[in-house]
């Protein structure tokens, strides 16, 4: 069989990890790219604001690239376009309106210019020798799609995130009926998302948060500040009409939700009554009891608004006693200390909280174990790949497939860098290529490497010490004492005695060195760091960085 | 009223925060001191193992210090005894058996001796011009106690950590007449543990979690593995019941547990029957399914037994398909991303795993909403003072004490360093003291100060650059160009260049000052780090921290 009959899928990201969702699907030379997301770094990547698949690897395969095809507009699908395209080669840029719409903000903001087409949610489209279609999906953002990759061999069905939603907030259901006619076609290979697999059952409707709302703003007599994901306007929506039935109007307070309403409002897709939604500069002019105020940072952010808020810090909005903050979003782990913060800060105003723990406020975005089983009955794929979670998530979708009927040995395992190859007869692991992250520091925008950061663990856990030896470039001998400098290493109490006593001692060790041995610079910049570093560990039990600089004047 | 007739309150740590608990009680200059714990560094605060209370301002404030009374024998509780012992003046320390075992080996560990006085459960003790009794309650850890001093004032109840387990595993319940006793003699103070006072309800039975482990053990025919909190013995001898239930030895994995099994064995409280409790270095000799081991872990510490086994680093052990590893535990926030990556490592494995979020395998040792208000029904206290637990958790045990019929204006909020006043007529805040926190780098046991963090966190942020600059002595001028090294601020790919541009421009302005401005080092060396700073800022974007030399030769 040639190498043009059969499929590779090339995961750059998203595959055994959350987030920087970017995957590769190959027949002989021609390729199309599905999504091109952003990840966050981990605890212990210090500095790093995000973090982005590495497509070095891509670069060098040779390949075709005919299209990216985005799924829906979150971050981890769509954060790293203007990183990487400019990469890619001008190639078009596939998505629904609202998915568009984010990516041109995100272009503009970075002095960038693409191809940017629309993703029809009707008809197919040619893109190199494969048919695209897509097929809408209910998500936690609006525009969301399935992106179908046909095939010589068959349907890949890759389902981006989405959940079966069967009264979603603006009328747009999954067509399920559209997967079970490709499962009626043949489907070749269902790659689907893995994030709430371990979750048994089925995700309740976006609309089933609206009572628990309303019924929160109708018994508060302040202010209310409801905080929320800034791109689920289907939430927003819920708020809006919430705090209208209530008789309040609704205020936005935070960059990145006045972005997506705007966006989302000029698309016409919002629902705003006439006059209800009002300047945040303008509450003053309303009492509190009429005021509801859609604010982001429901993950404890220390610059967003609901954490200026909190502390007092945000202009002309005071929080005080009968004001309540209703927290309408899941904590994302990892952030559960700084929203404790939050908590706390608000609790110090004297304001009220109800968050998801206590009423029936949020809800997820992603298929649970009951949704993704359907999802597998509707395609009927002969192949299944477990694709957008960490490795226990992929596990429990592939436990999912196998008891939804799917054989053990049509399923597959693979996390990023490593390749799928399906053809007509198997699926099967293929070769391992490079996939690994590229680290962004957001504010200059530069790429850190491993070696940056690995340097700023040790600064971080040890400190530093800097060493400054002048040797007289004649005489070979030491022109003056070693100037030693210590910062992030020792409580100041102590520091300058135990810096004195190395220094004394590295001077009495450099003066029983040879001419001969103090003229190789080099030799001596790694002996005083080699020296420097025992010494550290013997007398003060620790690691610091040593940094030697070695001048002869 | 003299101010021996009032009460003062001081809290040294756990008001206002999880950890480090430690309050002093004084009536006049005589004090009692309860507790004595560590906590664990914040999220930022780099190279820290642990934290301290600051008790600087106790030493200056001429109190006859009498005794450390000891609640229970929880890290968070007598963790900094070793640490604050030797400064407290060799006052005696009362505990009951278990805690004072704990205390033992910790001052073992760190060569120190104390006076360890038997804290009776049932006899009034005199400590000073108080009485103190102490009271069992049922809590997470063997022997864990409720406080009482008896003061000329009335008792204050210092609850410690509780709850209220009418049917614990080692039948000793907490005997709530004995609170409702103090009740009808009057009770001044009640001082609780508010850690669960936002969770509603009561908590299940520790014995609760029986049948969960026994199904679970019953239904796995390879190995299993059990996590839990090593000081939790009544959750070990449930454990071992069910292993012995299901005919399986036991094996313990991790030190801490070693340790803790060892010392509740030796007191006689563990109930092994014979031959079930294995050497894990013998584990060997039995079949996969004859066998459970206990590890430690269950919060993802990498260095933790759970961890190695994970990765199949733990000599002697293999972790593989038909293994089940149970997490009867909780995820302490914080752990949230290090656990999952626990999670990613077992299912790599091809072992199971079942936790608390999908069978009833883990209760929490604290009471809740309905039993906090059943000790404020019992004690009937005169005031109310919420403790242990950051803000938000003392203003919702606030409110859970006026919804118990206590008047607000007899409860008081106040945290860390803020005294709280009570004399028969009111309960107030009174003065402000310092108390910090002293930052414990485990290895060395060195202390280290905000300055070190602080320099720890820039230097994790944006990394260093040092400078060396030197001048000639006679003359005034650079007698080389000077020398920028970079650590963690720059991909390797840009650093030389940049650093290239920057020393060419720094040398040129350091070649354009006159003789009198480089005749003062230090004004240079501030020039230096000002002119270097403004330019990082410029063209990198970025503030490393800068670390100017300047020597004259």
């Amino acid at each position: 069989m040639s190498h043009s009959q059969r499929i590779r899928c090339m995961p750059f990201g998203g595959v055994g990890e959350f987030g920087k969702n970017m995957m590769v699907y190959t027949l002989g030379n021609d390729a199309v790219i599905v999504d091109c997301g952003m990840g966050f770094p981990a605890p212990g990547q210090h500095g790093v604001d995000l973090v982005i698949p590495d497509i070095s690897a891509l670069k060098t395969m040779g390949l075709t690239l005919h299209a990216l095809l985005l799924t829906h507009g979150h971050e981890d699908h769509i954060g790293a376009v203007p990183f990487l395209l400019p990469q890619l080669g001008g190639i078009p840029v596939y998505g629904t309106p609202v998915t568009l719409a984010l990516v041109q903000s995100k272009l503009t903001e970075h002095h960038l210019k693409a191809d940017l087409r629309p993703l029809s949610l009707e008809d197919e489209i040619p893109v190199g020798p494969f048919t695209v279609e897509a097929i809408p999906v209910t998500h936690s953002i609006m525009d969301a799609a399935s992106i179908v990759v046909h095939t010589p061999l068959g349907a890949i069905v890759h389902t981006g995130d989405f959940r079966f939603d069967p009264s979603p907030v603006d009328g747009r259901p999954t067509p399920i009926h559209r997967f079970s006619r490709l499962g009626d076609r043949g489907v070749l290979l269902l790659a689907s998302d893995s994030t709430n697999a371990t979750r048994s059952g089925s995700c309740p409707s976006e609309r089933s948060v609206a009572p628990a709302l309303r019924q929160a703003i109708g018994g508060c007599k302040g202010k209310v500040i409801v905080t929320t994901f800034a791109s689920n306007m289907f939430r927003i929506q819920q708020i809006i009409d919430a705090a209208v039935a209530n008789g309040r109007s609704v205020a936005l307070a935070g960059r990145s939700l006045d972005k997506n309403v705007g966006i989302t409002r000029d698309l016409g897709r919002l629902n705003i009554p006439g006059g209800s939604l009002i300047d945040i500069k303008q509450i003053d002019a309303l009492p509190d009891r009429e005021l509801l105020i859609i604010a982001t940072g429901s993950q404890g952010e220390w610059r967003a608004a609901l954490a200026r808020i909190a502390q007092n810090k945000f202009t002309g909005l005071r929080l005080g006693e009968g004001d309540l903050v209703i927290f309408s979003s899941s904590n994302i782990p990892g952030n559960e200390r700084v929203i404790a913060g939050l908590f706390n800060h608000i609790y110090r105003r004297g304001a009220r909280i109800l968050h998801a723990g206590q009423a029936h406020l949020h809800v997820s975005g992603h298929a649970q174990a009951h949704e993704l089983k359907m999802m597998m009955q509707l395609t009927r794929p002969r192949y299944f790949y477990p694709v957008h979670g960490e490795y226990r998530n992929l596990v429990e979708h592939q436990s999912l497939a196998t008891a939804a009927g799917i054989p053990f040995e049509r399923t597959v395992m693979a996390e990023n860098g490593q390749m799928v190859v399906v053809d007509s007869k198997k699926i099967r692991r293929g070769d391992s290529f490079h996939a690994g992250a590229v680290f962004v520091d957001g504010m200059s925008r530069d790429e850190l490497d491993d070696l940056v950061l690995r340097d700023r663990r040790t600064l971080a856990d040890d400190g530093i010490i800097a060493v400054t030896v002048v040797l007289s470039r004649n005489e070979g001998t030491l022109l003056m004492t070693p100037e030693l400098l210590a910062r992030g290493v020792l409580h100041e109490d102590l520091s300058d005695d135990v810096l004195d006593k190395a220094t004394d001692e590295l001077a009495h060790y450099l003066r029983q060195q040879s001419k001969e041995n103090l003229a190789d610079l080099d030799q001596v910049t790694e002996d005083v760091r080699v020296w420097l570093r025992r010494w550290c560990k013997r007398h003060i039990k620790r690691r610091p960085m040593v940094l030697p600089v070695v001048v002869e004047v």
